[in-house]
């Protein structure tokens, strides 16, 4: 999908009486209105003259402070130098490529990748490959076969993208054995990675993984943080954690994007994390989230037909859909807001050569649980009425399960689709 | 300069005992801290999950609005639709970069030009020719010879980058005859127009000037806008006008770059643009930097030896400053900053290509009354050691005034020094 499309379905989805599961939204009203109003109030009386002032490009020492705490949260340790506050993670992903990136240099990402990776990605004109997941996250055979076929054709990628936890858009992890592989390969080939990772920390069952970072050491992998999912997607505040020579060129390439990010919000995350316990706040999201996760789950067994698989995340915001491969889930997105008013992200934007046509990203996060069930019945009658049409047109049966599922690369991570009890 | 000098140099402003010219700061300390509290409080109070979540990528569009009131303030008339909100105005120039520059391909600006752009075309590889200025700003003659240059080199600019009002660094401003031709040539030659504006509404004496945006009526010309100057650099917003195809291009950008600007940001604007008069603080703000302006034109004639030049600006926030052509300013940085304490921007960083080398850019709007006399009276004293040194070492007479303002690329545009009193 184009981005002036992903805009215009941003655009329509602010409409009220539209249900978008398309969002990657956090959800934003348990924040204490009040709470919100002292702590700004709290920052203003302190220090307004500095919140309205330009901060440093690397960021307030203070903020760097707090990103070390978080990512001791993460059991990853962190000296506050290596740190550059961002606006924002995706900054960081525009920085990275900003300073490694010529047209037509490789960027090796997984299938299907963050669909807002891609417009990052095409604007350095970079060539992407996407490696197959399964259950386990990125193949990592598949990875190795890719970099030995790119190193044949004299194509040295300049790095590695990876969502390790609750991937966005597949809602996988990358398993511990396959997070030494990925280290070790990085190490015996020098190549970077980009550890992005957003929702470590939302984890609503099993064990923490260690991050790449952390088994790194601090030489491969640039890591990408932010506090758009533990704190608030407005401040526009993220972080990059890399070695020293390439967070010198990031934090060049920021004085020519941005000069350096909000110092309103920076001062905000500092007074917050002076004045609150900022890990209360995260379990209270942790539970809400958990919540909406299973009831998507609930509603997308009761409601998707049986043609259908998904993906059962352990944590993050979003569940990949993959329905029968004759049906296109771009031209279901325009039935399904035209006639039902509800919205999802089709598959294909997570990928950059047309694949994931037959899958959709669901999002749980920012949306009530009685949306999420009547958002999921109404895209469950759209898929219906195609899988009715398929079958009338052609007199035959739906494909079965792996066959469709397998378009979307996740043949292999798919879990059985809850079936609704029998009538 | 190169960008991590420029970031040293900013690191060490940060020091107390410093007294930096060297930054583009507004003052933000007559911002009352009660007032900011109160606007905040009320912000958060109204609409705390929308402060805290992601905004549209165009901008939020009440935000829109004001700064459609802030363009009528200019006299221009812009339709929200036209609009971008940006992260900074520095943005607008990474995002215009973006979107029309490939590697090699040529944008013409300024000599000097604002150092802040520096980095971001060079982030791009871009081809920067620079133009000669005068009294009357950019040398239209000059641009046009440049142009047929170009074009019978077979290069055509991708736009032409100007700050027609008290420009960064130099301080001097386009007039109207040339704003009309300059407007003219876009529209024979069909090419792009670069207008930063930070400072328009920052005028402490003479009448305004016609944007290029309103002679042009948005056809070849990209306005760029900030709240920097006029409220806040700290909420890090500025904003784009631009005919629609360019703007949608632009937002893609943006979407790669940040997915949108701080609604935190966003939503403090349209408080404050409700609940207070704006155009009452920026008179404050003008009163405050005229004021300043005055003290440092007064404190250069006492100050700085008769061999040195500056400009005089009627508004914004800087003047120019141009030396004997044997005083390197990088070097006297150093030496301005190791034994005085004080520091200033070097007019290499204003140019492409190692011009400038004999010039400075001094800041009064960040600054008190006591530190711009402070600071002058201590880069006076650097100076006139040089100086002396020279006189010493050659046994030579300084070089005439005009022979070393040439240099600088604005032989014409300075005024006679005010020289001091005979004592």
């Amino acid at each position: 999908m184009k981005s002036s499309a992903m805009r215009d379905l941003m655009a329509i989805t602010e409409r009220p009486e539209v249900i978008s599961l398309a969002g990657g939204l956090p959800d934003t009203s348990t924040f204490p209105a009040e709470s919100l109003a002292a702590l700004l109030s709290h920052m203003a009386a302190a220090d307004s003259a500095r919140a309205l002032q330009y901060a440093p490009t690397d960021g307030i020492a203070a903020v760097r402070d707090c990103i070390v705490e978080v990512m001791a949260a993460e059991d990853t340790v962190v000296d506050p130098q290596d740190v550059l506050v961002t606006t924002g993670g995706q900054q960081v992903i525009d920085l990275v490529c900003k300073t490694f990136i010529d047209p037509g240099d490789v960027i090796v990402a997984e299938a299907p990748t963050y669909p807002g990776a891609v417009p990052a990605f095409s604007a350095y004109e970079a060539d992407v490959a996407q490696i197959p997941m399964d259950a386990e996250g990125m193949r990592i055979d598949e990875l190795e076969t890719t970099l030995d076929r790119l190193e044949a054709e004299g194509r040295r990628p300049k790095f590695v993208y990876t969502v390790p936890n609750f991937q966005n858009p597949a809602g996988v992890t990358l398993s511990l054995p396959r997070r030494r592989r990925l280290v070790e390969i990085a190490h015996e080939r020098r190549l970077l990675v980009l550890e992005d990772n957003p929702y470590g920390l939302l984890r609503y069952e099993g064990d923490p993984l260690p991050t790449l970072l952390s088994l790194d050491r601090g030489q491969f992998v640039i890591y990408l943080g932010t506090f758009s999912k533990i704190l608030s997607a407005g401040l526009r505040l993220g972080w990059a954690v890399a070695p020293a020579p390439v967070l010198e060129k990031m934090n060049m390439g920021k004085q020519g994007a941005d000069l350096c990010s909000s110092s309103l919000s920076q001062l905000f995350v500092t007074t917050y994390f002076a004045e609150r316990r900022w890990e209360d706040y995260l379990g209270e999201l942790r539970d809400l989230y958990r919540v909406r996760r299973d009831t998507m789950l609930a509603a997308l067994a009761e409601h998707f037909p049986a043609e259908t698989t998904w993906t059962v995340p352990q944590g993050g915001l979003f569940v990949w859909v993959t329905l029968p491969d004759y049906i296109d889930t771009t031209d279901l997105l325009a039935r399904a807001l035209e006639e039902r008013n509800v919205a999802f992200v089709p598959g294909r934007a997570a990928y950059v050569d047309g694949r994931g046509g037959s899958s959709m990203r669901l999002n749980f996060s920012g949306v009530t649980e009685d949306d999420i069930r009547e958002g999921v019945r109404r895209i469950g009658e759209v898929i219906r009425e195609q899988v009715d049409l398929y079958g009338t047109l052609t007199g035959r049966q739906p494909a079965p399960l792996n066959e469709s599922a397998r378009d979307a690369g996740l043949a292999d991570v798919v879990e059985l689709p809850r079936r609704r009890a029998a009538p």
